[in-house]
């Protein structure tokens, strides 16, 4: 028995799903089962609700729509595809173009196996992690709400929007979903709809062998307004669901959507057969008879794409040209407001940006780097109105408060500060940091280094986004003290540099942290990492040795030796004063030594090969590298002949200034150490 | 105005609060406010309800405690000292002396900062990340079920315990640890009851900034059984909310108890200020007047350790005494059964435990080493009782399902299987398979190894608790193909390898995946990680080349020239066959080449210098390496003329095959290294 396709909605409902259905098959690999599922869903959400301009899908006031569920990305290719969204650069060119769904899950086409966001315009995020995609949604929620309550003015309704995530069990069972469901809930974010795919359907099999929650109790419990709709094809149903998500301004809003996995498929629909593989060609066949689909594969047809010009297209021009307007008057009336607005927008950073940064005076006693840190991130965030974030409920030790006028807080009951309290969920920190990223702005975050564990996979996702989220981490070694092993990061210096496309800058001393962060505002195109101590850090005589500007090279010569040294010591963070040390003293026993300081492996690994070859040169094979962590990410530098001083297990509890000497992390080490290397 | 201590439950209680606030004073550093708030209920759990017997402290029908709250430890450390819990190791000695405590957080003392199992009887499992401590007892929890469900007879109810966490609100906001709450509901853990200290404070102040949840709603749609306790002083309510949840036989129960964060402290009590350093003297000398305390500090009076003596003590030598009755009459009645479960708990492997391991026949196809890597598992685990575990929703895939007759699975209605479903929650998963570990099990976790990043928090445990949990990682490279750069792993092998006393297996073939579960099976004080491909294998002709039994030893020479070679070549994984490909067309062309699998970096390194050297003679600066993930963990082989042959950054969305040449990871591109690198 086949569904009609007389109305235009079923029309347009059922091209998504062969759509789908095509390019899997073509592929011969990908997920059918949860778009064919969910097509009435995001029909109904981007025909009906959603504002957004196909023709400016970088309109600052669109609503967003997120793929939390990445491996359906046939849906959002075949949505972006339908509701003709045009790519960014202004070329008129199509985001998504038949050839490319054709070309689905192949080298070079944009519609990869999960959604990029850099690689398709339209896609809000790069989803396929599970429980990102949400927690993501939770940071552009927010950033929404900030400037709705912190630009808008009486008369000048402006700004703010709302943010759509579809999502499936797999993400709701993760941690990371939990969290951001915890402080969307807190928070009272009204602009947030997540819709559950409640298809009972996991990979193993049933739902039932691994997860029974009553989800709307839970969500209820989280501080949510819970909706739930008995028939994902029923558009009714989901169209009062939307209707009430937008009544409700007091709490974020979970649709719950029972539906049926490939919906559909005489023999796999409602199987876990359907979720991770092709459908296979008679399935298919079968399946488009039921719809009373007659097109030929990828055949689109033009009532379709018509549709969702006059619903969606439509609608979101309408606003656009609104909000347009609006902004105009609003610029006239608020020129100061609206140009800081649109400052943060650019994405750039306002000139005079780094004015205020800070020089620190030579001090044998020192700062500990979080204290120096905190200082150089006020001076900083208070000139450039994009920086906010906060830490996961460790900012007394982090140092990581915005504490200038006009700062704020972001609370449950006022939404414009720039401080944010995560509460002790690092996972979901991260994640929304890169919601707010995404949405324009330059977060922070911050922990202890140790627990940058517990974000690893959202880091990862900022790097793979090239998303220039700043991750502070203080208490950065056994300096931790008297908390012991499991407070004690050894292996994290290393572990972080391995990711690709993250820059980790671990500075020697207050000066080197204030350049550490001006180097680090600079770059644009990934995330950067402060690796910052608990302990105080000695502020070298900089007329002595060399200016720390060098760090915007990564590494440079500290001090050195006149001719060719004998060896070369190399060291960050809390162990550049230790190695220091061991300078002067192989100095004065008149060994030949140069002394470099590595803030930054990645940005030194940037520069050109002749100054990479005058820090280092190649012909000097006595070398020594300091660091309180294990010697993995040394190794490149050090070649056979190198020692390290450094960790080889976990660390002790135990006061900090008895750790270093109990570890052998001392001056007296480091020079038996460049010794034992000149021998060879 | 001062509490009286009249009765000696006071006493006691206030015992332990002196004790906890003596010791952190005495450090200078510490968390004294919730052992002060939590004396009361911990009192009330050990001396009326735990089933503990302090002299045994190992007994196999024990309670177990978890101290999910780790930073609160001199609570603990109070609690075992004042039961009188003795050391393992039979020496009628105080597992924590009053000495020990007297040097809380000093190097040396067995009381860390933080609890580590390592370090003291008593303490079930090292906590202090959060969230880690509740996830454990869940682990614990299903331990004790599947012994009492698969061990237990008609008649011969000897097997089961039930297990008891003592959390925080920081451990509550993890996401793994609603992970965890997720999975004990929905299989219905009965013998599992966390006890939540609702103080209302954290780090950055009150729970109001970041925590807002009705936790109780949230718990009974995660299938729990919820009691508040309304005043943590209260001593019946306490008893009465204990009694409830042993009364409760079908959810894990949650007892919420509103608590005061260092209670009694006059000006202290009930801020953040208490959370996480000393009191301060004159603070502790006005507590203790409110206490009605006279004692000097570190004073232990004798009626306090009597009164636990005589509760906890009685009760616990009661239970043990009947429970070894009944375990006789057991092992007389059901021989095999016993046998079965006290091999289990010797902790050794049972002899002939690998009597079956899987030899594989020459294959130029060959085979994936997900596919062999589940043979061996099954071959093993049939031998091995005490091995246990799943995947996170992803079996299919894993291929780590135990198929043998008798396997069973661990569901919601049956709990005596070997086969767990974790669902979509990698974390928990991990941090699960550690309470397994620590109840005398042998677990193993699978997913995809890009979502080892997930579960990192809880494998930096198993190191450094020296458990040996197996992990099993399969769609270990861009070998993953049309899934994209999210689902690819890149940095992982290097960002693993950099944790201390983990050993990473990748084996090149189906032999070395054969000889790699049996090197891990060996390793008992550390855990091991399966590096597996989704992409078939050759299986190695080891007529023509070495044998896979070289794999023990962690880096062997599978082909060799004669005399000494100009180029080492070393691989892993799914490199191996490309390596040994470059090492033919190399030696065609007179190329003197050596190629060295290296299945396990860290065995490696164990071996002796003579061994080491005899693989990798260091007189041979000509050295390749491949594997299909970054450098770094590579350089420590390379020296300055080595080349590798690997990723430098993400990967693609496309087939396999196509992204292996597209980022030039080719046996040509081996051979083309190999002659730079000899040419220096």
């Amino acid at each position: 028995m086949s569904v009609s396709t007389t109305s235009i909605e079923q029309l347009t409902i059922n091209a998504i799903r062969t759509l789908s259905m095509d390019a899997v098959q073509a592929a011969n690999s990908g997920h059918p089962g949860t778009p064919m599922a969910l097509a009435p869903v995001a029909y109904t959400l981007w025909s009906n609700h959603l504002n957004y301009d196909p023709n400016y899908p970088r309109w600052a006031g669109r609503d967003r729509f997120v793929l939390s569920c990445g491996h359906a990305s046939m849906l959002i290719y075949s949505l972006l595809h339908l509701a003709g969204v045009k790519k960014a650069d202004g070329s008129d060119e199509l985001s998504v173009k038949i050839d490319d769904i054709k070309k689905f899950r192949q080298l070079h086409s944009p519609c990869a196996g999960h959604p990029e966001s850099y690689e398709v315009t339209g896609v809000e995020t790069t989803t396929g992690p599970l429980g990102q995609g949400v927690a993501n949604s939770v940071g552009m929620a927010m950033a929404g709400e900030f400037e709705r309550t912190r630009y808008n003015r009486p008369g000048h309704e402006v700004f703010g929007y709302d943010v759509y995530a579809l999502c499936s069990d797999g993400d709701l069972m993760e941690g990371v979903a939990c969290e951001a469901a915890s402080i969307a809930g807190h928070l009272k974010l009204s602009n947030l709809c997540w819709i559950y795919d409640d298809n009972h359907i996991t990979i193993e099999g049933d739902t039932d062998l691994a997860f029974s929650e009553d989800v709307a109790t839970k969500f209820e419990g989280l501080g949510w307004h819970v909706v739930k709709v008995s028939d994902a094809n029923n558009l009714g149903l989901l169209n009062a669901a939307y209707d009430s998500f937008k009544a409700t301004e007091d709490k974020p809003t979970l649709i719950i959507v029972r539906s049926i996995i490939a919906w559909g498929a005489p023999t796999m629909a409602n199987t876990h057969g359907a979720h991770g593989a092709p459908l296979g060609e008679a399935e298919i066949t079968a399946t488009k008879e039921v719809y009373g689909w007659s097109y030929d594969k990828f055949v689109v047809p033009t009532e379709t794409t018509d549709h969702f010009a006059e619903t969606l297209g439509d609608r979101g021009e309408a606003a656009r040209t609104e909000w347009e307007k609006k902004f105009a008057a609003y610029e006239k009336a608020f020129p100061a407001e609206a140009k800081e607005w649109k400052q943060i927008m650019s994405g750039k950073l306002p000139t005079s940006w780094d004015a205020d940064l800070p020089t620190f005076e030579t001090n044998p006693k020192g700062v500990a780097s979080r204290a120096s840190g905190g200082q150089v991130l006020n001076a900083i965030a208070k000139s450039v109105p994009s920086m906010l974030g906060g830490s996961a409920d460790l900012e007394p030790s982090t140092k990581t408060g915005l504490k200038f006028p006009g700062a704020g807080s972001f609370l449950a009951d006022d939404h414009s500060g720039r401080n944010m309290h995560f509460g002790i969920r690092e996972h979901a920190m991260a994640s929304i940091a890169n919601g707010l990223c995404l949405s324009g702005y330059r977060p922070f975050v911050s922990t202890f280094f140790v627990f940058s564990d517990y974000l690893r996979p959202a880091l990862r996702l900022s790097a793979i986004m090239q998303l220039p989220v700043m991750y502070i981490f203080t208490h950065d070694s056994i300096g931790v003290g008297e908390d012991g092993p499991t407070h004690q990061p050894v292996e994290h210096l290393s572990a972080l540099r391995a990711i690709p496309n993250v820059a980790i800058f671990r500075p020697g001393d207050a000066n080197e942290v204030s350049q550490s962060y001006k180097a680090a505002m600079e770059l644009t195109d990934r995330p950067s990492i402060m690796v910052l101590t608990r302990q105080n850090l000695p502020t070298l005589d900089r007329e002595k040795y060399a200016c720390a500007t060098g760090t915007a090279r990564g590494g440079y010569v500290l001090a050195d030796c006149s001719g060719t040294p004998e060896v070369i010591l190399m060291a960050t963070g809390s162990e550049l004063s230790l190695a220091v040390e061991a300078y002067e003293k192989l100095t004065a026993d008149g060994v030949k030594a140069r002394l470099v300081s590595m803030p930054c492996v990645e940005l030194f690994e940037l520069q050109d090969a002749e100054y990479k070859e005058s820090v280092l040169p190649s012909s000097v094979a006595g070398r020594v590298a300091v660091e309180a962590g294990v010697q993995q990410s040394w190794d490149r530098y050090l070649g056979f002949r190198g020692k390290f001083v450094g960790m080889k297990g976990f660390g002790a509890s135990a006061p900090a200034e008895e750790l270093f000497p109990y570890f052998g992390i001392t001056a007296d080490k480091v020079v038996e150490a460049a010794k034992a290397s000149i021998a060879g």
